[in-house]
C-alpha cells in the first residue's frame, strides 16, 4: 500500500460540536481511497424466514473486518499534518485498536494502542502487525486511561476514542450513507449498539439521506445499558455486562446516547441465544462469517417478525472477528 | 420462485459424444435464469501470503452452496419436455443430491434422490425442503445403484450422474467460463478433483475462452486417484479414499480422466492438514465459509509457493456446506 503518497488530509475542526449529516458526508470522501465499498447480500432463504426483505451490508468484509476502520480512518485523516506528526493513541484490544492500526499505517504514522494483560494474542498480533506500538497495562479501565494519557503526554499523540470521538461517529456512518446509495430507500435500518459510535453515525447518516428511514439497534439482554437508558431518560452507566456478544459490553457514550434520543432511535433486545442462533443461519445460509455481536441484527428481526414482515430492512453486518479456537456453543 | 413460467428447454442430444467447449458455452446460456453470476473475491493478505494474485470464484455463494448447482440445472434443463415429464433420478446425500433437487423445482418437475442410511439428517431435509422424493437404501455403492435403477424403471426418470454425465460436466464448466469473463485472462486456474466433473468442465472452458491459461486439480493426499491415474497412465479405481475432504472421495470417471489427459492438467497433492488450514485462513482472512474440499486450492498453492509466486491464478471455490455440527478439528 502506498495510497498515502501525496496525499493530504482534509481538517475536521470540532471545538465540542457534535456531528451532523455534512460530517458524515465529508468522511465518507475522505476514507473513499482506503477503504473498502463493501458489498450488499440478499438471501432468499433469510428472506422467507422473516417475512421480510432484508439487505445485509457486509462490513465483515471492511479492512481489519470491522466497520470500526471507517471511523477510525476518518479519525486519522481528520488531522492536520502537524496533529499527525505526532501520531494517535487508542485503548482498545479489539476491532477499534486494529483499526487505528491500519488507519495510521495509511498516513504513515505511529499508532499507539493500549491493551490489558492477558489480552487475546491473535488480535495483539494483528495490531502489532499494523504496525502498532503496545503498551499493556493493567486490566481495568483506571489502569488503561492512566496508561493512555501518560502516552498522549509522552508523545503528544491523539487520543482517538472508540465511540466517543465524533470523527469516528461520523466515519461510523458511512456504512449506511454507502447502503443508502447500493439499494434505495429501505423502511428501517439496523445496527448493533454497544458504546453506540456506529448507531449514532447510522443517525446522522440516514436522517440525512432518507428521512423517512427508521433507525433501529439491537443490543444484548446481557448488555442492555442503551436499552435502560432510553427507558429511564438517564444515561445508565452501572450495569455489569454479561453476554457473549463481546462487541457490544462498553457502556453508551454521552454524545451517543445525546444521538439516539435525538433521532428517536429505538432499541430492541436479544437474547445470547438468539444472537448465536442468527449467526448460525448466517454462516449456514449465507456462508459468510460474523461475530455474535453483529449477529444481533438479524436476531431482533426474527424475534419481531410480525412487526417488520413485508419491509425493505438494511442490516448493518457490523464485523466478522471471530475467534476460531473459542467458537462458543450452538443455541 | 416461478422463473420457470412459460421458459423451454433448449435440448442437448449426447448420444454417445462427448462435451465440448460449444456445449459450456449453450449451458451458460441455458442455466441463467436460474444459476447466480457468483462474486469473485480477492485478499490483499492471501496474496501476501501466496506471493501470487489469486482471484477467488466464489461457487460457495452459488444456489444450494456449491457449483454442482450448474450441472444439474443444464442437465435438468437439456432435457426435452417428454423426457422432463418423468422426471429425473439420481444418488448422492451431497450437493450434487440438493442440486439436483432445486434444478427440478425450477423446471417444476419431480426428482428422486437415493440416500443411504445413516446419512446426515441436516443434508437430507435440505434435499427434501427442495421438493424430491427421498429413496433410502443400504449404504454401499450396489444398493444405491440398485435403487436408482428401480426408479428409473418405474417411473422412467432420467439419471443425472453427479460426475460423468456430459451435460453436468460441461454445466460445471460454466463456473470457469464466467470466472475469465469477470478477472479477464489468468496464468491458471485450479480447481479440486474428486469424480472430475468440475475440472473436466473447467478444463473444456479454459482451452476455448483462454488457451494460454493452465488448468490445474488439486486433490487429498488420502484421496489420489486421480494422481495416481495420470502417474500410470490408466484409471486407477481401486483406492479407499481417507480424507477429511468428503466431497473428493469419490473416484475419477471414465470420460473425466479423458479429460484430465486430453487437456494435460496436472494434479497437486495437499494433505488433510494443508487443507484444514488453508480453510481456516480463508475464514479468518476473507470472512467467508469454505468446506474442506474446497480449501485444497489455496493449499495447493500455498504448497507450491515458489512454482507459482508472481502468477495470476482463479481458484474456484467449490462450497460452503461445512457440518457446523462437526466442525474438524484445526490444524
Amino acid at each position: 500500500m502506498s495510497s498515502n503518497t501525496g496525499a493530504s488530509a482534509t481538517v475536521a475542526t470540532w471545538s465540542g460540536r457534535k456531528p451532523d449529516f455534512s460530517d458524515v458526508l465529508a468522511a465518507a470522501k475522505r476514507i473513499a481511497p482506503y477503504a473498502h465499498v463493501t458489498p450488499v447480500l440478499q438471501s432468499r432463504s433469510l428472506d422467507q424466514l422473516s417475512g421480510a426483505q432484508l439487505h445485509f451490508k457486509c462490513e465483515n468484509f471492511q479492512r481489519v473486518g470491522a466497520f470500526k476502520f471507517r471511523g477510525a480512518c476518518n479519525a486519522v485523516w481528520s488531522l492536520s499534518d502537524a496533529e499527525a506528526a505526532h501520531g494517535v493513541v487508542t485503548h482498545s484490544s479489539g476491532n477499534h485498536g486494529a483499526a487505528l492500526a491500519l488507519a495510521a499505517q495509511t498516513r504513515g504514522i505511529v499508532a499507539h494502542v493500549v491493551v490489558p494483560e492477558g489480552a487475546v494474542k491473535s488480535k495483539l498480533a494483528a495490531i502489532q502487525a499494523y504496525g502498532a506500538s503496545l503498551h499493556v497495562c493493567a486490566p481495568n479501565m483506571a489502569a488503561r486511561e492512566a496508561m493512555a494519557a501518560a502516552v498522549q503526554e509522552r508523545t503528544g499523540a491523539r487520543l482517538v476514542h472508540p465511540f466517543t470521538d465524533p470523527a469516528v461517529i461520523a466515519g461510523q456512518g458511512t456504512a449506511a450513507l454507502e447502503l443508502l446509495g447500493q439499494v434505495g430507500a429501505l423502511d428501517l435500518v439496523i445496527t448493533p449498539v454497544g458504546g453506540g459510535g456506529l448507531v449514532g453515525g447510522t443517525a446522522l447518516a440516514v436522517a440525512g439521506a432518507s428521512a423517512s428511514t427508521r433507525v433501529l439497534a439491537a443490543e444484548p439482554e446481557g448488555a442492555a445499558d442503551a436499552f435502560e437508558s432510553l427507558r429511564r431518560g438517564t444515561r445508565v452507566t452501572d450495569l455489569v455486562p454479561h453476554t457473549v456478544c463481546d462487541g457490544l459490553r462498553g457502556t453508551i457514550g454521552e454524545i451517543n446516547f445525546d444521538l439516539l434520543r435525538a433521532h428517536g432511535v429505538e432499541v430492541l433486545l436479544v437474547s445470547d441465544a438468539q444472537a448465536l442462533a442468527a449467526m448460525r443461519l448466517v454462516w449456514e445460509r449465507m456462508k459468510i462469517l460474523i461475530e455474535p455481536s453483529c449477529a444481533t441484527v438479524l436476531a431482533a428481526v426474527l424475534r419481531n417478525r410480525d412487526r417488520f414482515a413485508g419491509q425493505r430492512i438494511g442490516l448493518i453486518l457490523s464485523g466478522g472477528n471471530v475467534d476460531l479456537d473459542a467458537l462458543p456453543g450452538w443455541a
